[in-house]
């Protein structure tokens, strides 16, 4: 067999920055003011502020502008709508990005559902959600946007396909299973209750690692030719999939890191753009 | 092998009929009027004119009012709009019910998506189907709701078995999905683009017919001992699933009329009344 194609999604975000950047130039030079990004970090978690920065340099590195606010780890729920509220009527800030996890006293989802849907660059309301699943026009949420970018790039096949994506949270597997069946795939969605997973990833032809467990899904489930997509990530560059021997019988899949981190960032900046693109319609 | 256990919605519908009737009495008694139902029919299909009629006549038998709104063929999305906002706007008015489909020039998404929140009873909006699907509190789209409120009847097991859900549509194949996934099974998706469509509903425990072809899933195709629920109705009492020997071998099956349906009437008249509760507190 084959040595496996690597899903380069750090050549591939590289490579649409600098288209970013071009878009970004025109968009200004047609009188646009510079697309800002408005980054919300709650509390002190390291991993989390390093996230917010790395999204904050590739901001920088497009051309575009971003504000970064960061609260107490002790920030009320109120506090937190407040400070939403204040960007969704600023005029000069075009995303949003409240870095999740937040703090457990804070009502995350009213503090994402309180995000103005023209700047739910992330793709964490609800409404974004329900009209992504729908089919109708809405920033998907960024990580599986990014996924899709990537596998669109590489012209993986999708339609009538079995995607099994492990995993089901509210910005990660449940949208990523809306997006593979937008694209036609046959979606099934396992979690920490499923019987039989082993099986189930065996059957698939596109296996989506979406769980935030580092290798719960092992490499001899996964049969031959497969497409492999490691969405998690743990210290020390270890994925959700244990990758043992993949790169030798599968099909295609992403490296942790370099595969589908640098694709959130890129589709959370992507997104940022195009929100500016609408408003500046 | 046992008879399979029939999953009677008819027999559950009127229990719970009973049930409404008590709560509609206890609600007005308390001082509250009595909750109504708005329904529109938008052209001249006589199904969907036989299905509005039903609703009615349900909401007549738990001693809810409604309020029937016919338009005709030619209405155009902004007057239907113009009417759906009239209606949002009615205090008296707890519940929209919009009749699917519409005449084809009509965009229905938008139509469904200016139904007020809080009277989405018919659970069509994106914004409810975002909201159920995160697990936040939402009115459901009626047919899986109605479903689920049957396999609970049951006690049908749904924790960590393999659902195939077979349909993709908005209001009946995703909220089905993204329902059973919220009771913990394992979900697929299958559709018209689904390779080997029969070796997946073979591995089922759960099979939902909700593909609106008759007889398109076959007998032969569904393992010994799973349950069978039918969403399908068809001329002739035909519905998505062929039965021919399933009474013999699965474990519970809905019979095709008086499973489904009903039950898909009894959660738009039980959300009705919820919403009138909720408008009441």
């Amino acid at each position: 067999m084959m040595a496996a194609l690597i899903l380069d999604g750090k050549a591939l975000a590289k490579h649409r920055e600098s288209q970013l950047k071009s878009a970004v130039e025109a968009l200004t030079k047609a009188g646009s003011e510079v697309p800002t990004l408005a980054t919300i970090l709650v509390g002190g978690d390291p991993a989390s502020a390093t996230y917010v920065q790395m999204k904050q340099n590739a901001c920088q590195r497009v051309g575009m502008d971003s504000v970064k606010i960061e609260m107490p780890e002790e920030t009320s729920t109120e506090q937190l709508l407040a400070q939403i509220e204040m960007l969704n009527k600023d005029p000069k800030i075009c995303g949003i990005l409240l870095q999740h996890p937040v703090p457990a006293q804070i009502d995350e989802r009213a503090c994402f559902d309180a995000i103005a849907i023209e700047k739910d660059v992330d793709g964490v309301t609800t409404q974004g959600f329900g009209l992504m699943s729908m089919g109708e026009l809405a920033f998907g949420s960024a990580t599986p946007a990014g996924i899709m970018t990537l596998l669109h790039h590489y012209d993986v096949p999708l339609a009538g396909k079995h995607a099994v994506v492990v995993g089901r949270s509210p910005i990660l597997g449940k949208p990523m299973a809306a997006m593979l069946l937008n694209a036609n795939a046959t979606v099934t969605v396992c979690h920490s209750r499923t019987e039989n997973l082993a099986a189930l990833v065996g059957q698939a032809d596109i296996v989506i690692g979406a769980v935030g467990q580092p290798e719960l899904i092992k490499a001899e489930w996964i049969k031959d030719g497969a497409v492999v997509v490691d969405a998690g990530y743990h210290p020390g560059g270890i994925g959700d999939i244990d990758k043992t021997g993949l790169a030798e019988r599968v099909m295609a899949l992403t490296p942790v890191p370099g595969g589908v981190g640098p694709m959130t960032i890129n589709a959370l900046i992507s997104q940022t753009l195009e929100s500016a693109r609408i408003a500046a319609q």
